[in-house]
């Protein structure tokens, strides 16, 4: 074997995982958005199966083969092929930590999981739900012990989702915000609130679904390779430059609720839709850690989605498709969609106290994962863990333990990436706004530069670059939390004026 | 190998050509519904490497061992088995007729041929489209002249879509249809037409959703196994009892070619909700023709949809979600729908013009597959055949050839199904009839026993029986067309009266 035949099987062998990938994608993607309900069923079946196919190609004498020519020649590799082998030898430890047996029968407890979450958060039975968890956590468990026995469980699930995260770095990033930002809710919360009357606006379904349109324009997003679908719990699925994904869910009474689950979801899109087109059907295609990617759509979501200017720019759309809105000014509305007071919901919270939430959850996936918590127990720990932060309560599961579809999904050890990313963007801001007029372009709807800035530094190499190197390339100097605060207390300061 | 053995074999194999084909019939929902348009091209990578497993699976050793042994054996095999055998065997020779290479060609080229029909359907280009139906042509004619070597090429396409029938039997069948047919048509055209004006109103997308939801309730149509989608040319996809997709198309000042297509569809989904669980992940899942089919999307579009009875029981539905509609009563309306005029859409074909669209389809697919017949001269050919029989031509071929989907997705010999279904189905009209107050129940909204009637002798048996069996099995006696036409001249009557 040569190594021009070695990286042609390379390939076809990555393009064969592709195809298994995109079905499989295609399929949860469409039994999260408009698969009958019962469709669960088979779709399990087909998952276990297409699973199986996946295992096979990835664990099979042709791909060590090709993987263990490779390896032993990195010297005379260009970087692409070098990053490639590096990626799969990670998959590859983590696929084949478990028989293929085990893996078909992760696959299809992620698909049953997924639609047992949905009907117990409908009907906020955690008692649904629960016997899944427990499966999840042991499989995340059983992942931890066989892939990374050196490590403490849970610092296996932070590096799968932000490589080279541990919980030393995070308890100290959580600390840092703790310190800055609980006296500020304090604060806030002694304040007059500004009035958000009108975000509870009746605004129909079809109605906020033209405004969707119209901000996916704005955003630059390409229809023709970016869609826009329904779902319970909006996410964003990706195959290739040509086939990304959003989702969002209305609500007639909650326009923005939608509105910033699109510019959130919208975010990611770009990351993906951005990416070197040679990367196409291989392993280096994808944003690279779901902290780069957070750090795209929390900076679309909550740096320019909730800026005044934004919300000056969307001002005439918002009262064109919902002329009641017309009743408050601009000003109104951003001071309304910056409102900060402690909440239940994730997805909905103010910038401010959104870090909390987070911090809930990293709590209680460090218990899931690191000590042997009864999953029984765990609505009542979340519960006091809000009390603790936030200082309420939820009346009911589906606005607490089961409100996020990440755990159906085994993504435990994702939701810090939240937090960081938020803080990643911060201080692409400070270097966006030292180089051009960042609030000028988005005043002005604008925002190729925005665009430009981030597909240069950051979306063009996908997965080529690991997440230190990509950050310090944005950043120019090392990651500072102290970016974000002081972002956080400025915004605060723009709502409250102290 | 023991019989039992060798079944829970087939099952697994069953199985897993089940999770491709569902696989397959996903990506392909999504693409002819929600997918961004440029998706189209990793949708064909997939597409291909999913039909290479495919072949692989079907045509491997395994799969050849298993049914030679079990072919050998078919005195001690039951019926499900025995006909299993013959599915598989007949599929097997369908597809070892192409090499692999030819068969992953063929299902690219599919998912390409459907994405170019798209746009040039918009674009009323038919010169882009052409070279893909030349190659669906060629491709046809392969498949024939390898696994029919026998009969003439379109032969082999009508018993592909309609088990056992040949163009002898079809053109004794159109030839009796235009004996009726088109002296009704001459008389029609010669009367005073009854008031469309309705079906113009101007009826908004997400109210005519809504009507499509109340639709699907009197159908019955299980929600939690069916869903509805939009797409540019209405179709159908199933892949178990508790996965229906069916489609339609909105248009805002047309809201009657909506309403019947998902009824039409609707009719397709009830057969397919209806076979029997136990055939599931088998070969014997699915309506067993397209002929079987029809008769069922038909008799629930025409004969229920377009009745008095229907439309007197929709009207409180037609008049709430659309009030301009009460200008009209369900007697306008009932002759608005059927209203028999020569026009150029087959999907919006009233029941008596409709089997001439047929016809044309009829001629020119003989010609493409039987003749030499040059690709570029077909559009003529299309308009010519359109003077002949309906005495209009399409001023554009958006409204002329490529009005239908059919064959960019290789359906050549699909059509006949529409007029044959159509046919079978004014025969189960006379049985149902005769043993209970059919439009009794249709009038006050109580399908139950038209499903029951349809789903014993029909829906339940899927792939089971051949479709002779199932007609016979459901008339109680051999298929006459002449039932067919004086249902035809009876509803004219009640339009006409003539």
């Amino acid at each position: 074997m040569t190594i021009k035949e070695a990286i042609e099987k390379l390939n076809d062998l990555e393009r064969r995982e592709f195809a298994l990938h995109h079905a499989m994608g295609i399929l949860d993607y469409d039994g999260n958005t408009v698969a009958p309900k019962l469709s669960y069923e088979p779709r399990g079946v087909t998952m276990g199966i297409l699973a199986e196919e996946e295992y096979k190609l990835a664990t099979g004498r042709e791909a060590r083969d090709v993987l263990d020519f490779l390896k032993n020649r990195t010297v005379e590799l260009g970087e692409t092929v070098r990053r490639r082998i590096e990626l799969r030898e990670k998959d590859l430890k983590e696929m084949e930590s478990l028989s293929m047996a085990e893996y078909a029968g992760f696959a299809t407890l992620m698909n049953e999981a997924s639609a047992v979450w949905h009907e117990a958060k409908e009907k906020s039975d955690y008692a649904l739900f629960a016997p899944y968890l427990e499966k999840v956590i042991d499989y995340t468990k059983l992942f931890a012990a066989r892939v990374a026995p050196e490590k403490a469980p849970y610092d296996y699930c932070l590096d799968k989702y932000e490589e080279g995260l541990d919980s030393k770095t995070c308890d100290a990033f959580f600390s840092a915000l703790r310190q800055r930002i609980v006296p500020l809710v304090e604060k806030v919360k002694a304040s007059r609130q500004p009035d958000d009357a009108v975000s509870k606006v009746y605004f129909p379904v079809h109605k906020q679904r033209m405004l969707s349109d119209r901000v996916m324009a704005i955003m630059g997003l390409d229809r023709d390779r970016c869609t826009i679908g329904e779902t319970e719990h909006p996410f964003t699925t990706d195959f290739t430059r040509n086939d990304v994904r959003i989702t969002t869910k209305y609500k007639e009474n909650s326009f923005l609720s939608s509105l910033y689950s699109v510019v959130h979801e919208g975010g990611h899109a770009l990351y993906e839709l951005g990416g070197d087109p040679a990367f196409s059907y291989t392993s280096l295609r994808g944003g690279v850690t779901m902290g780069i990617h957070e750090s795209q759509s929390r900076f679309f979501e909550n740096i320019i989605g909730r800026s005044r200017q934004f919300i000056e720019l969307l001002y005439p759309d918002l009262t064109e498709l919902c002329p009641e809105i017309g009743k408050w000014t601009a000003e109104d509305i951003f001071r309304a969609a910056n409102r900060s007071e402690p909440s239940l919901i994730r997805t909905e919270a103010d910038e401010l106290t959104y870090p909390l939430h987070i911090m809930v959850r990293y709590e209680i996936e460090q218990q899931m994962i690191n000590g042997s918590v009864n999953v029984r127990d765990l609505p009542e720990m979340w519960n006091e863990l809000y009390r603790k932060y936030l200082g309420i309560v939820p009346s009911c599961d589906r606005d607490g333990i089961l409100q996020d579809s990440h755990w159906s999904g085994a993504g435990i050890g994702y939701f810090p990436s939240y937090a960081l990313g938020s803080a990643y963007g911060a201080q692409y801001l400070k270097r966006m706004e030292e180089s051009f007029d960042f609030w000028g372009d988005v005043r002005s709807g604008d925002l190729e530069p925005i665009r430009q800035w981030l597909g240069e530094r950051i979306w063009k190499y996908a997965s080529l670059k690991k997440p230190a190197w990509i950050l310090n390339n944005a950043m120019g100097e090392a990651f500072d939390p102290s970016c974000y605060l002081d972002y956080l207390e400025g915004k605060i300061k723009e709502v409250y004026g102290f």
